[in-house]
Formats: C-alpha cells, structure tokens, sequence
C-alpha cells in the first residue's frame, strides 16, 4: 500500500502545545482520552506479517479524535485563520462551514478569520483581505463547489507566514490542502517553535486521489469518482454508438490511480483501467496496443480508462523528461494525447477503421459540490479538527481509520505516499471487472507476476 | 434567424406516396386532416414585415401532425425499418422506442427492423446484421443515452441502400439524423422514386445544435445546454478558485450558438459567450483579451464560453485552410485550444499571473440519456413519425412551431440553415446576462452595428 | 383549453401609468414598441374556426415583451419592492434574481426592497423586517429552491399595502404569484388609482400547474414535471417488483392535470393518469377498478398516476362538501388516500393478493431548484417584468407565447382558467403512451364520446 | 453498538459442504486462505474493554473473503440459482449482475437461474417462472432500481423449496436479503443438511437500515441516506418558505435510526433528528413539542427528522398495540402522522400560527438505483459471493469489516440486531450537528444521563 521506500521511523503521539487546563464548554456524553486509540494493523493469519510494514504506527496505532474534558485555549480569546491550498476538492467549504460553526456554536469562539488565495493570503505584498466567518457568511456555503476562501499553489515563505499569524495574533491556524501544504504547515510549526510561540497547526488533508497515507479516506475522493464513474458511462455509450468505437477517459491520479480503479468498479462498463502503479507496455504481443486491437476486432467497442500519471516512463522516453509546477510537483506529461495518438497511429496501420472519442472531465469533477457521503464525511472533519484545535493539539492532521476519526502527526503523512496495491484484493476486483490481462507487457520477469493471464 | 442566402422557394406540400384507402386501426378522439396547419410568420406590427422573409412558408403554414382518419399501408403487411446516423444525441432511443410501440400497439404491425451502425446498416458489405425490434427489445432503452442502433457518419450508395429495401421489402425507412442524414434521405426518396417504388421515407430531425430550420426545436437540445449549463457553474468554480482565475469552456455549435448561448441564460455565470453568429477581433482597444484583461483587473476572474465554431476566420487567418469529415462537414480548426493559448500569451505579455482551466465537456454532454422534457419530445416525435408513415407521407420530416408537431419537407430543412439573430431579442437577453460589449471588434463600420456598447 | 364559461371580454391593451419622457439608460440594439405584437390564434384550416374562442384575444394578439426606448421612471431616483406570495415553485429567487441584477445593472436603480412572507411583508402589525437585495446578496440565490423572500398565503388589505408602498416611497411593486396573488395585485392596482398615485404593479405569474391563461407557459412547471416523471420511474419499479404490484402517485393539480399528463409522457412507464379534466368513475364494467383489475390479470403490474384534483365528484358524494385555504383555494379532499383505500378494498373483494405502494412527493418538487430551462425562462421572466416596470406599465404580467415573451393584462390571466383539452391532440398522445381506455365511465352519452376504447 | 440482549455464543467459522479438490479456474495473483482473518475489535485504551462486548468475535475476527485456490464444485456441472426478498432496496440488480458475471466469466458457470418473486419463486403452487441469467439479460441492469427478479416477504416451506431445488439439481442458492431471509436461508440449510445434501446457501445481506450486525456496511445504505439528505434539503427550504415553517420528515429506520443520523449529517440542515434508539417524550418541560416551540420562536423555522421506529412507546400508549406483517415484521405505527397532529395541536394550542409540510420519500428512496460507491460495493459483494460460493461454503453471509470484505456465519448475523449508541461519538456529532438537547425527557434519572443538556 505504500511506496518501498526506507523511511525514518515516525512519532505517531500527537504534540501539545501545553498542559490543557480549562474545563471544555462543548458538553459531551463521552469525551476522548489521549490514549484511546485505534490499530494499524488489523489482519491476522498467513502473510498478514509482510503487511505490517510499519513498525512504528503498528504499535502505536492512531490517537482517536473527539471532544477533551479540558482544552488549552480560552475561547473568549482565541483568535482563529483558515486557509485552503492547491488544487480544488468537493467537500473545501463543508470543512471550512464544520470548523466555523463547531468552534462558534460549540466553544464559543467569536474570531474566525478566512485567508484568501491560500498561504498567498497570509503574506501582506499579495494584498488580499482576510474574510471574517461567521455563521451568516457560511450558512450557504456546504452546497456549493470550490472554497469559498479559493486557493493557490506553492509555497510562501514560513517567516513571513508567522509574521502574520504574530500581528493579527492568531492562535491556530486550519490548513486544508494536500502533500505540499502539509509540508508548508510543517515549515510553519517549525518557524513557530524557533520563535516559541503557542500557535497550533491543524491540518485537513485534501487530495482528491485518496493518496495521502495512514488515512483510509480523504474528503471529495467519492463524489470524484463517482462523477468518473458517470463519464465512463458517457463513454461507454459513445463506443458502443460507432464501428470500432473507443471511449478513451483520462482521469486524474498522479501518483495513485485509485480514482481510476474505483470510478471502474462503480460503473463496471470500461474494458482497460491504466494506473501509476502497473507498468505497461504499448507494443509487442501482449502489449496494450494488440490486447485493445482484438478487444475491437471481437467486441467492436472498447472503453479505456487512464489515469494521469500512467505510463509516465512511455512519454518520457519517448519526449524527453518534465518539469515542475508552482506548488513542485512534476509537470506530468500528457498521457491521455499520447494514447489517443498511439492508438489512432496503431490501428491505421493494422488498417482498422475506428472512431475514438477523447474525454477529459477532470476540472467538472474538481469543482463539483460533494456528494452526501463526502459531505457527511466532511462535515465531521471539520469538527473533529475544531477539537483538536481547542485541546491544543498541533503539527497534526484528521485522519480516518478502522471506521474511527484520528489524529495523525503530520510527519507522518509526509513520510511517505499511499499506492493501490497491484498485487492487492482490490486490484484482483478491478481486472476482474474489466476482463483486461494482469500485466500488459512483454518481458519475461514481468510476466511472472501475471500467474493469472486471461 | 436565417442565413442570408438567395433560395429556390420550398413548396412546403407534403408529398404523398399514393391515396389512403384504409381505415386507421387508431383509434382518435379527432383525426387530423392533411389542411390543418399552423402559421408560419405570428408577428404583427412595426418591423414584422422585415422578419417574414420566407413567402413560401408565410403563404403556407405547416401541416399539423398527427392520426389521419385513412392510412396508406396495410399494417398487417408492412415491413419497417429504423435508422440512426451521425453524431449521438441524447433522445435517439426514446426516439426509436416511441415509434416501435406505436406501431406495434397502436397499428399492429409486426415487422420492425433496425439497421446498425447508420447508412451503413443498409449496405451488405459492411456486414451489419439487422436487428428486431420489438417491445422486449426497446422497453427500457428510453433510460439510456446513445443508440441502441449504433451510427456512422457519411452517405452511403443509394443505389444500394434502395437494392436492400427492396431486397428485406421494407415499405417504410425511418431516418433519425441531421442535415447530412437528411440530405442522404432525399437521395433515397429520388432513386425510389426513378425505380417508381412505393417506400416512404420519414426523417426526425436530430441536431443537438437546434440549427434545423422549419422546425423551432430538436430533441436533445435542451439536455445539450442543461448539461452545459451544469459544465458552466464548474469554469466559474474554478475561476473564483483562483487568482485571476478563468474557465475556458468550449462547446458544441458548428453553425449556431444556441446551445451556448442558452446554457448562458440557464446558468447565469458566464462573462463571455463567442458564437460563431458574431465575429470578434482578439486584439486592439475593443478586442477579446483586452477587455477580458479589464475583465480580471476588475473582478479577478472571468467565464469565457466559446461555441466550437466562434472565431473560426481568425484561426484560418492563422493557420490555413480546413478539412471535412466523414459527414462531408468542414473541420473546424480548434477555437477551445486557440483562445487558450492566444489568452495565456497575451496575458503573460501583460505581465499578469493567472490561472486558466479549459474544459471541453461535448461528449459527456452528448452521451447523456434525455432530461424529462427531452424526453417527452422525443417520445412525441416518433409517435408523429409512425403516424406520417403509415399515413404513406413521404420526403418529410417531423417538425415543431407554435407548440404543435408538424410535418415539414424535407426539402425546407435542407435549404438553408438556421443562426442565431444578433440583432434579436434572445441575443439581447445573453449580453445583458453575460455583460459583455455587443461587439468586439475594431472597425468603425462594425462598431456602428453596436449601438449600445457598456 | 379553457374553462367553459361565459366571460366579459378583456381589453389586452396594457395600461401606462403616464407618458415615457426619458431616454432608457438601457442601451438595446432595437428597442421594442409597443405595438409590436404576437398573434393569440395560429391555426388555420378546417376545425380552426372553434378553437378560435376568444375573439379579444385574436384581434389583438399579446404585446411584446422588452426594452422601451423612452422610459417612465428616473432609475436614480426609483424604489421597487419585490414580494413572493402563495406556494413555493423552483424558480421564485432566478425571478427575484433577475428583476435585482437587471435593474440595478442595467438601468442603475439602487433601491430595491424585498418583503417578507408575501402581502403579510407590506403590513406592519406582522412586523416583518424589508431586506435590501442587491448584487452581494442574490449573487448566489439563483441555485437554491425556494424564496430568499418566503412566502405566505392569503390576502391583506389593499388599503394597509398601499399605505405601506406610500409610507416606503415605493413606485414599483413586483408581485410574483399565482391567481390569488394577481387578483390581489389587481385589488392594489384599483386603490393606487383611487388614490391616484403613480405606482407600477407587474405581476410574474407563479403557478407550478401552469393553469394561468394567456400565458403558454409558467417557471417552475417543467421542473415539476421533470422530478415528477421521477417520481413515476421509481413508482413503476415498485410495482414491477412485487406480485401485483401497484406504484400509485399523488401529483399536484388542483384543477389542471398538466404536470400528471407531462410526467407521463416523460417517463412513459405510467399505465393510468387520472387529472381533473376527464372525469372517471371506480365501478362498473367500464370502471377504474376494473380496469386495473384486468392489467393486473395481464400483466401483474400497474402504476397509477393522479392529480390531487382529479375524481374529487367522487369524494364529495361520499365524503360531503369540502372547505376553503387561506388563499380562498377550495380544500380539496385527498384523493390519493381515497383511492388507494378505495383499490384496497376492491382487489381485496376480488380475492386477489397485491402490494400498493403510495408515493406522495409534492413538497419534494416544489421546494427543488429549477432545472436548466426553467432556470433560463425566469431568468428572462425578471428581466422582462423589470423593462415594464420600467417603461411604467401596471396591472401587467409578463407572459409567453408562440415563443416570445409578452406582456398580458392581469385582468384576463383572473378572468379564466387553463384547462388540459380532453379532446385534443396532446391528451391523445399521453393516453396513447399509457394505453389507459379514453374514458373510464358507464353511462352511455359518456362514454358516447369515448370513439376509440381499446 | 447492539442490543444488551443474553446470546448464546457464535461460531465464527464458516461451514464448508466438503473437501475442496479442484483447481481454481479462476486465476487470482494471490489466493486468500481461510484462516486469513481480519480483527473484530480494534480499539485499545481506556474504556475499549467494555466495547469488547463480544468474546466469541473478538477471539475469531472474520474470515477474509475472496477466491480460494481450490474450489469444491465442478464449474461446468454446477447449476446456481438467486433469489431476492424482502423489501426493495438500491443495489439489487448490481448483486444479481455480479453474481452472474463472475460465475460465467471468471469460473465458466453456464446454469444460473433467477427465482421470481423471493422464495415465492422455489414454491411450484405459485406457478412463477425461473428466468435464465446470462450475459445479455444482466449487461444493462446494473443502471436501474429495484430487481429484475422481483420480490415477496414471509416465509415459504423449507420442505418445499429444498424438493425445488433438488428437483432442478441446484447446487448453490444466492439469498439476496434481509433479516428474515437470513433466517429463512438457515432454515433452508437445516433441511438440506437433514436431507443430507450438498447444496451451498450463500446470503448476501440486504438492509436499507443497515442493521444486521457483523457487517459495518450494507448496500444500498449509502444511497437511501443520500437521498434522504437532499429531501432535508427540501424540507429545510420549506421550513423557511413560510413564517413558523416547519418541515417534518419521516425516514426509514423500523429499529435503527441510522439512515436518519446519517442523512442529518450529510445535509446538516435538521434540527431535531428523532430515532428509535433515544427515547424522548412530547410534553413537559424539557419534552420534545416545547423545544420545537421554543426553536420556532427563535428562529421562525425547524426541521424535524423522524425514524419511522421512533417513539413507538409514544403511540402505542394512546392506540395500543400493533400487527405483524407478512415477514413478521412488527407493524409499526405511523410516527410521522402522530407527530404531525401532536405538533399541530400543541401549536395551536400555544395559539402559534404555523406551516406544516410532512414529507414521507421513502419509496422514492428504495426504489432508487444505487450511487456509485453503493454500486461499486454491491458489485464487489456479488463477487466474493461466487467465490464462496465455488469454493463451498454454506450457511453464510459476505460481510464488510475494516474495509475488507468477510465471509460470516449467517447464525451470528441472526443472534442480534444493530443499533446505533446513542453514547457513542456518531450520534454525538449528529447532535452537535442538529442543536437539539440529549434527552427530551422530564424524569430526573433519564436526564441524568444527558451531561451536556445545552
């Protein structure tokens, strides 16, 4: 599930930015204690030992989320920032509306302020005003797509993010965003200490591809591929709707093709799902070109589903190495217009007539408002982030595992990167799906490990 | 609304394949005599008289639609089949469905045939087998988006197609297709005709653009600029996401901008609509990307919505001369890919930092079962084409004017085409909407045409 | 298409509340005179003659919707009032939307208050607070169900409302409703001039059924019949998923069965729809129960469709006289329970076991947004109420027809109301689609007019 | 998380009818052994010990589902047959499909049977024909509600459905089903093993509810909350439509108030979520109609969210006991209703003027197709439901724990029932979520219970 990557081993217990002495005005049945957890690690029986690749988090486990008996913070006092970051996610303005609202209605906290344009907000010479968040400004907002705060990419500089956070004397700042943010967050928690501030860092993890680790589920992956899914139907219909017909959709997954994988599952009407995680091959007998050849020659129709960062290593040999965008993450190339010219160069020249219809939906299913399984779930992401906020909790983030919200130190998230497992039970259900062969490629290595060529 | 172009008058009688002796089998409340029409020009008052600009239709009205008392055909004996050519539409089954229960409940015949894969279907070499058609077959098929038929693109021999009719003793051939598709039916009307045959030929007209004349809607329209208007709400999530943030969305509209501009008025977030009705300069004091420059300054982030094909003059001017495809339609060089890129350097130039995502939904939009009211159109629409056929109508399609169906020439629709009227008072409602100046041009004789720019 | 009843004859001429001396800062490209019209008859041949009933309306015809050259009011100076009255319909704030942005965009008005909770918001003794509406506020309004201004039933004083329009200095008030609302705004009209004072009454028509005369078409209705076609897909796999299963859906329809007929022809899975026009009666031979009784027989499924006003004759005989809603609307009994106690009661008799599932969604539809196109036609609605407003016209309502906006005297949308004709072709084609016998009666001169029981 | 009621312990292994022998023909990268196991309990820290509150499932855990390297039945031999029963529930086609699809794709199964109508269908008197499922029947059901086999409640004999299934040589039966067919499947498997059969009963459960305990998640959950939560959404727009609006909406949820809970917080516009689980009472002080009383003052709306479980004690102390339906279900009255008239009264009473709109969707709500991730999960559940089926396994359901899918004795799925704590951290983020107090009741202990009354 995770990169084979040799990783310093992770802290998993949760800083604190001091001893919590106030009595919690949010009245619960039940408050959470710091040691209740949740496993890691929950197989047992044969092979489940290989599984447990990560000796720290599996004799820790995660620290559940919840409401504390005592908190750190005087919520009479305390003032407040959020900021979203990166790319947009279904599901931004359900977090920032939970955190608003828990922390308003729930502790009392009357300061809650919105920076605009990501960290970019944070830092004077952009010039963008904060937004006060109250309940009237964010009543409406859970139905709606984007963040209502809109974001950027890149990083700022940490000292002049503090710089701020020490002139409007914020005390816990909320970052939504993904990889690169909760790195930038964790450049702050260490500018904060350098200055030995009380600030808390609390992050929300957002990524859309769910490739976020030591969470099982990040908020807008759902509705994502569910709206995927919707498209593979769309270009299903458009195959079956020609001689020949190739619906070919490119999704999103960069590093991880799980939108892809899921989005297949839930419409069970695509025929090849190419992911970051399986190598293929173009050409030679049981490359993907000859398989899609007498798919069409058999069926007539082929739906093929690609995530974007498939088949990196066929671009870059072919056209050279990427650059970097703002927030440095690389410059993926253009995997959907390689296959669609691969594909239409391949069947010319086997003299097939075909029509191919190119799809690309992935800024429709970014800003679309989420789903009620998103929503729901980030709803209570916010939430548990406003408790955590109160407690005094820093440098971590909300995750979810074994059904359980929990608290993860961000060290952790960015230790290293969650991948579908090609080797996995769930990848077993996905090529089941399709019908397509395990391993779409030539050499003999790799094709041991397809034991179950179809 | 039409195009400005000198015109052999229609005679807009509808052809006959010989006099109807039997009595319906349908039962009416009130049958519909072939002299029942409706008008053609509704306006009265000042400037009406310009708009009346077709003295063949004005004097003649269309015929309305529906049962006649006597039929042509022996339902018993009859043998008919179904056709679907060019691009998808949403609608087509409910098309197909409609006119096979209707004929087998309501006429009682037995013998429905439909041809795969359009034209081609009626071509032996190609291979298509045709399939039966009967309730089982269609009774869920009204669901789904695409066609159970399949389509293609282009004409075929009629010589040959007239060979298969004759050689299956098909006595009805419905053709569901656009311009192309309608100009092929003629065709075959001309060649039955020298053979002096008695096949009726119905066509439904299918253009998701709506830029059939004669007939003042087509199925799968209104699905066509829902869906684009839900695609339109996306762009300005992602350009309010950002800084100077801008959504590019390209959309259908070869001719006419009717799906841009409507799904423009049913969103109600887009800044800038280009269709293809309007010419636009990119530079100078009035051009695009100027005011779309003060545009962002002002606002900080802009919908522009491009019809595929607005502007194609100033790409040919750039880049040379066109293509045409199967369907015999010229190839529209790329405006979608154009702007963004003519955009990204000019704003670069500017030394503004932006973000623009550039959306292309078209085949998620075509794809797409009908919404309700499509639906219920298409519906309607087949029940009026069975009743034509067996009827023994022939060489016309169903229409729609004043809130009725009608039966219109097929000869009317293929004689010119219909645009969007800049000087009207729907385009009047878009720029009102959008904001944007009336015309983006440079020269004082075009800016003259602009009376009320803002 | 209208009720048969004899009517003083309306006059169509749209009355101004003075002479227009002042150029419209609204910058069209062809103004709109006001004896620009459309035609109220478009059908011509034989059997036109009847349908010709209302010889006002076919001598003038409606006047055109749109921008004057001259105007009436000074926008700098001018106050509107917006007010929603009656039930909720999906479309209330597009209108509200429209009539703000139009106004305060377009003609530079900056004072424009919306009141609360329909008539009750004009007077005092509620106590209902006026909101300021401008851009900010119904930015985001147009994509929510509902009235951002609410809503209450019933009349109030003509003479409090106008002392409140004096007291407020207000010179235009929209009123959006439907015949309760227009009769109410009519009252206002008659004290405005006993007062002689210069105030604009427009009226949008506001009626989910589309049962307002002179006008083709309603916001709100194709919505309605859209989530009610649904509504009917879910009906009929209830009823085929069970043994003699039985879907049986409640619609509105007070008196007019053009969301239960429309629905219908959407979905096509209806197999009896039962609307206020067509009488029916339960027993006998040629009964309803009968009748499903026999489809059940054959087919072990129905789904029954009913307008709330349909077979209220038979309530009353069984139940006695029925009461009045604060809107004076005649409470009717509740036919659905009626009849699904009623189908109960005979299959149980009949000694055949069945399953009957009532669904009533009525609140789910009104309280939706709009789809797309009606999102559009409100939109243009409100920017067409606010070019009257302006130009001075009162006692109006912005109608449509033969696909032009129009604007209508009030007095003739109360002098009548719209009916489905039970004769005519469109009814033809949804009993066509639901193959339900022309009329379930027994009595002889009923049935008489039942030519093609089937 | 379940009922405090005495169990007797359950055995968590699952039957197996015999040896296993064959290889696989299904080739999987990695087999799945049965003593893989996933963890019943995964919590530690303080308080978890009580949570543990089931020796037998926190020694075993579950066994892992998947494809097994050998397999006991012949897959050209082998005969299998589906039922589905119970209530309609998003989904069921999605199972049936899979079912199908992988029994004839990946094992080459070619006898797979449908029974009509639920057991209904193994009873010869009833005369219901077996459909025969193939590749072409399933392509396409996957896209529409309810079950193509349709359905039935109750019991039928096991005599006479085991003398079916010998008679048709079935060697395996799928029961697609809640509760009572759970119970009605183990019953099934007594009389085979009397009759000392090999005949394998594989359940797949089916709770819209999901209250069948040992599985975290059923399909067809997800999207009734989903639907359910946008009908709070109308509810909520009702509600504030009019002054002293209220909005009240009865879900499903005969035991469980799960859907309720989860809707509530997908929505997160309630403000009183009323669920069997937490008991409450209508007067009195601190009783649920002076709460909506006081809400209403304040805020001039409320939204009122009823599990159709809810306060039975309420109804049955005023209308005394209930009947058994033909599951043996017990009757429940109809809370909706009963609460509708209490709260009219009690308002009038308080001489309140008030608008009431009672919502009841949940037909519309079974009878829904699944939403993606229900689509992708039912799908997966009919997966690993053939290969337990292949492998041999009997008396089972295909579960769903820590996100893994198990195989789990049906036995212990019918010791128990779900339900939700109302001490836990779920429906503490629903409160915090809805506003409402812990406990609506008087009695001092009841409300010692409730520490946060806010």
């Amino acid at each position: 599930m995770f990169e084979n990557e040799t990783q310093e081993p992770v802290d998993f217990t949760i800083q604190q930015l001091g001893p919590r002495k106030i009595a919690s005005p949010y009245k619960a049945y039940q408050y959470v204690s710091d040691d209740q957890r949740t496993l890691y690690h929950t197989l047992t029986g044969p092979s489940s030992e290989s599984l447990a690749h990560d000796p720290a988090a599996a004799s820790y486990g995660f620290e559940l989320a919840g409401p504390r008996e005592k908190i750190y913070f005087d919520p009479s006092k305390i003032r407040c920032g959020i900021v979203t970051c990166g790319g947009l996610c279904p599901g931004l303005n359900n977090v920032i509306r939970a955190i608003v609202l828990q922390l308003y209605h729930h502790y009392g906290v009357r300061n809650i302020y919105g920076f605009q344009y990501g960290f970019e907000g944070l830092v004077p010479r952009y010039g963008h005003e904060a937004l006060i968040l109250d309940h009237e400004r964010v009543k409406h907002i859970h139905q709606r797509g984007g963040s209502i705060l809109a974001s950027s990419r890149g990083p700022q500089s940490p000292e002049e993010m503090v710089d701020a956070l020490e002139r409007l004397n914020i005390q816990v700042l909320f970052c939504i965003g993904g990889d690169g943010t909760l790195r930038g967050a964790l450049k702050l928690c260490s500018q904060i200490q350098t200055r030995n501030l009380k600030i808390g860092v609390i992050g929300v993890p957002k990524t859309i591809d769910n490739d976020i680790p030591y969470t099982s589920r990040t908020f807008g992956f759902e509705t994502a591929y569910a709206i995927a899914a919707a498209a593979i139907r769309g270009a299903h219909v458009e195959a079956t709707g020609a001689r020949n017909g190739i619906g070919l959709l490119k999704l999103m997954g960069r590093h991880a093709g799980f939108i892809a994988a899921n989005a297949v599952l839930a419409s069970r009407d695509a025929n090849f799902v190419l992911v970051p995680e399986v190598p293929f091959e173009l050409g030679g007998e049981n490359g993907f070109l000859p398989h899609l050849y007498r798919r069409l020659e058999d069926r007539k129709h082929a739906v093929v589903v690609v995530a974007e960062g498939a088949g990196q290593d066929l671009i870059q040999s072919e056209e050279g190495g990427g650059a970097t965008d703002a927030s440095g993450n690389i410059r993926l190339k253009d995997i959907g217009v390689f296959l669609r010219d691969k594909i239409s160069e391949y069947l010319k020249a086997m003299g097939m007539e075909f029509t191919l219809k190119y799809i690309e939906p992935s800024y429709l299913i970014r800003s679309a408002p989420p789903q009620a399984n998103d929503a729901l779930f980030a709803g209570i992401l916010g939430q548990m982030a406003a408790h955590a906020a109160m407690a005094g909790k820093t440098a971590m983030f909300v995750g979810y595992w074994n059904n359980q919200f929990t608290y993860v130190p961000i060290a952790a998230a960015v230790s290293r990167t969650k991948r579908l497992d090609p080797r996995g039970n769930f990848w077993e259900s996905v090529i089941e799906c399709t019908g397509q062969p395990r391993m779409m490629v030539n050499s003999p290595e790799l094709l041991k490990s397809d034991r179950g060529s179809r």
